[in-house]
C-alpha cells in the first residue's frame, strides 16, 4: 500500500546524507496521505545506502505499524502527534544537523538576522524546553510532539510561517506540505543555524533585522504578494 | 538575441554551486551587453542543475523584460540600477554565501586584514544601510541598488577597486568587467570574509594590515605597473 | 594467519580517512582475537591507499611482532595494554581528529550536552592528564595506555558505556566490541566535539543535558530495554 | 632542462588544490637542483588545471629566468633567497591558506599546544613582523626572503626543525629536503593551525604542550633515535 509515498518518503531519506544533515543513521522523513490518514516513515537505525522503498513502513495516527517488515523510527510517535495536531504539514524531518543542533543543545532560540531566514521563516526559531523527567518515563516520543504542538497553540506560532522547532539538548524537526519541502526546510535551518552562530562571533552586540525587511522578504515568497519564482514552481515556491 | 552572452551567463550562474557559494537557488548572475544597452540575467527560481542558456531572461537598464519565457530573477532591479550606476562593470552576481553574509548580518564592514584581500580589494569590503520602510515599500530592489551606488558615490569609493558591497542582514553583491571577473570576486569576497572572521577570533584586538603592503599588493596586480601573471591572461589579471 | 581479522582491520582502517578523520597516516585500527589472544594492527607510516591486508601486522599481548614483514604502528603498545586491561572490547582506534584532538589539546572534558552524545556515551568524555618526564622516559606509548586504564579503574567508569578517551595535549582512542565498532565511535566522537565546542559559542554558560533526558537516550539504544533499531542489527545496535 | 625537475614540481604544485590549500592561483611550489644551483618554479598567475610540466620556469639563485616562456611565479626572489641562505632546503610552497593565513593575518605565532604539532615542527610556527614600507619599496619579494631567513638565524631557529614561517598580515612559506616533503609540510601546517584556533576557543587559558611530550614526538619521528615509519620510507620520515 501506498507504494508511491514510499518511493518518495525513500527519496526524500536520502537527500538527508547528501545535504550533509545526518551521520550515519541519525535522522528520518516520514510523509503524510490524507487519503488513509495514515503516514510513511523510515524504518529504525537502517543505513541510508541500504535503504530500499519496500523498508518504509505505514504508521497510523496513534503511532501503531499498519504495513512494514521493518520496525519504524523510533521518533515515529513524535510524527504521529504532530501530524495529528497540525493538519496542514504533510512530511517531517527529523536530525540532528551539525549547527542547528548546537543551538538546539544551547538552549536558545534561533533569531532572525537576515533575509536567509526571512525567506523561509517568519520570526526566531524557536527551541522547546526539555521534557521533566516525569514526561519522558511516561512517553517520551510522544510527549516530545505534545510539547511542539503546544508551544506554537500556546504562542500563537503559525506552523506554515514556522517549519520547524529545536528540541532542547537533542535536535530539529522541520516539516512542510509534503516530504520534499520538509527536507528543504531542514537544509535552510542548517544553513540560517550556521549564518547566526557566524554573526554572533562577528558582532557579538549584532540586533535581529527590522522587522520591515522581515516583512517584505517573507511575503515576497509567501502569499498572494508573492512574486519569487515562476508561477507553480515547487523550488520557486 | 544575445545568445553569446547567455551561454556566458549559464556557465556563470553555474560556477556557483561548483564554488559552494549557494544553497538551492539563492544567488543569481547577470552580464551587460554595451552595444544593445541590454542585459541578460538568470530566471527567478529555477535549481541550477535544470538552468538552460535559453531560460536566461533579457532585460533593459529600466528592468522591463524584453525576451524570455521565465520571470527574471526577483533581483533585476538591483541588477538594472548598479549597470545604470556603474558604466564601468559588465558584470553582477547577488548571492547568500555564508560567511560574506554572516558579516552583512553582522553589520559590519569587513576590515582589510592581509594581502588576500588587498590582491582584488582595496580598502574594507563595505556594508551598506538597512533600507528604510518608506524605501521598502516604495521599491525595495531598486532601491538596494541606488543605496549601493550612492554610497559609491558619497564616499568616492572606486567600484573597479572595490568590486563589491554587503547588505545589511541580506547578503553580497559583487561586480567585475564581465560575469567570469563577477563570479571571481564573489569567490574572493567569501574567502576574505572567512579568514577576517578566523583573524578576529585568533586575536581580538588585531589591526589592519599596514597601508605600504595593501598598496604593494593591490598595485602588483592592477594598474600600469601591475607585474602580476602573465600579459593579456584574464586568470593572472 | 588471521587473514580474515586483516582484511576487517584493512578495511577499518581505510574508513578513517574516508570519514575524513585522519590526515596522511595520523591513525591507526586494530582488532583483537579471541580465541589466540593476538590482535592485528596497522603497519607504521603506510599511507592508506597503498595499505593492503597482507601489511597487517599481528602482535602479542606484550606488544611483540607475531608475524608481518613491517613495522607495527608506533602506538602498539598502547593497544596493548588497552586490550589485556579491558577485556570486554574487540576494537581499538587511534585518530587526531580536528575537533576531538582539539578538546584534548584544550585539556577538558567534553561534557553530554545533548542526546547526541548520550545515545553512544554516557557521561562526559574524559581528558587525561599529561605523562610525567619519568613516565615519557620510561616507556610513552605502553603508559599511555596504563593512564587511559587507570582513569577508568580509578574513577569507576564503564569502558562499554564510555568507548573512549582524549589523552591531553595528544589525540583520541575510542574503542568497540570489535574495529568496525571502534571506527563507528571515532566518527561519535568527533561530531560529538565539534557539536559540544559549538554549544559554547553560542551560550556560554550552557549548562550539560539533564540527567533523565541522558538517561533515556543511553538506555533507549543500551541494555535489556533497548528497542532503537532492528533486533541483531550492527548499526542500529 | 631539468625535465624531470619540472614534473615533480607540476606534481607538487597540483597537490595544491587537491589538499585545499589554494583558491585559483594563490600559491606556488618551486623545487632545487642541486648539481645546476638552480630551481623550478610554477608560473605567475597560470590556473591549476592548465598547468603543464613544460610551463614551469627554471631560475637561478639571483631570481633571473634560465629557461620558460611564462613569467615565474612573482614570489620568485623570495624562494630565490631562501635557497640561498637554506641550503638544507630542496623544496618550498607559498600558499594563503585559510587557517594558517587566519595566524599569519592576527600576527600571532602559532604556539604548540600538542603531538601533531610537535611531530612535525619543533617549537612554535613563528609569525615574521611586516616589511616597511622603505623594504617593500626597494625590494618586496626579496626583502620577504631575507626577514624569514635573518629570523631563523637571529632566533638561533634550525630550518629542518621549523619547516616554514607565517609572515604577517600575507600567507605561509613552508619548506622542506625537497617539493614533496614541503607541500606535506603545506598540509600539516594548516591542520596545526586549524587546531590551535579551536584549542584556545575551547580553552581561552590554555598553556602549551608539556616539553617532555614535545620532545618525546618530535625525536620519535626525527634524528638518530627515530623509531616511527618504516626504514627508508618517506611519508614514515
Amino acid at each position: 500500500m501506498l507504494e508511491e509515498l514510499k518511493e518518495k518518503v525513500l527519496e526524500a531519506n536520502l537527500k538527508l546524507p547528501e545535504h550533509h544533515l545526518v551521520t550515519f543513521t541519525w535522522g528520518n522523513v516520514s510523509a503524510f496521505d490524507k487519503e488513509t490518514g495514515l503516514f510513511v516513515i523510515k524504518p529504525s537505525g537502517v543505513p541510508y545506502e541500504k535503504l530500499k522503498a519496500e523498508d518504509m513502513v505505514v504508521v497510523d495516527l496513534d503511532g501503531n505499524k499498519v504495513e512494514g517488515d521493518l520496525n519504524p523510527s523510533s521518533d515515529t510517535p513524535t510524527h504521529a502527534v504532530l501530524y495529528k495536531r497540525f493538519p496542514q504539514i504533510g512530511g517531517i524531518v527529523h536530525t540532528h544537523s551539525t549547527f542547528a543542533t548546537s543551538w538546539a543543545q544551547s538552549g536558545r532560540d534561533i533569531p532572525c538576522y537576515g533575509t536567509t531566514h526571512a525567506d523561509y521563516i517568519y520570526g526566531p526559531i524557536p527551541c522547546v524546553r526539555n521534557l521533566t523527567k516525569e514526561e519522558i518515563d511516561e512517553a517520551y516520543e510522544k510527549n516530545t510532539g505534545k510539547l511542539i504542538a503546544d508551544y506554537f497553540e500556546e504562542n500563537n506560532r503559525d506552523v506554515t510561517a514556522v517549519p520547524g522547532a529545536l528540541c532542547k539538548n537533542h535536535g530539529v524537526f522541520t516539516w512542510g506540505k509534503d516530504a520534499h519541502e520538509a527536507v528543504y526546510n531542514a537544509v535552510v535551518f542548517e544553513e540560517v543555524a550556521k549564518m547566526a552562530y557566524l554573526t554572533e562571533q562577528i558582532n557579538p552586540r549584532v540586533s535581529v533585522a527590522p522587522q520591515s525587511l522581515v516583512d517584505k522578504h517573507y511575503y515576497r515568497k509567501h502569499g498572494e504578494n508573492a512574486y519569487y519564482g515562476q508561477k507553480g514552481s515547487h523550488d520557486g515556491r
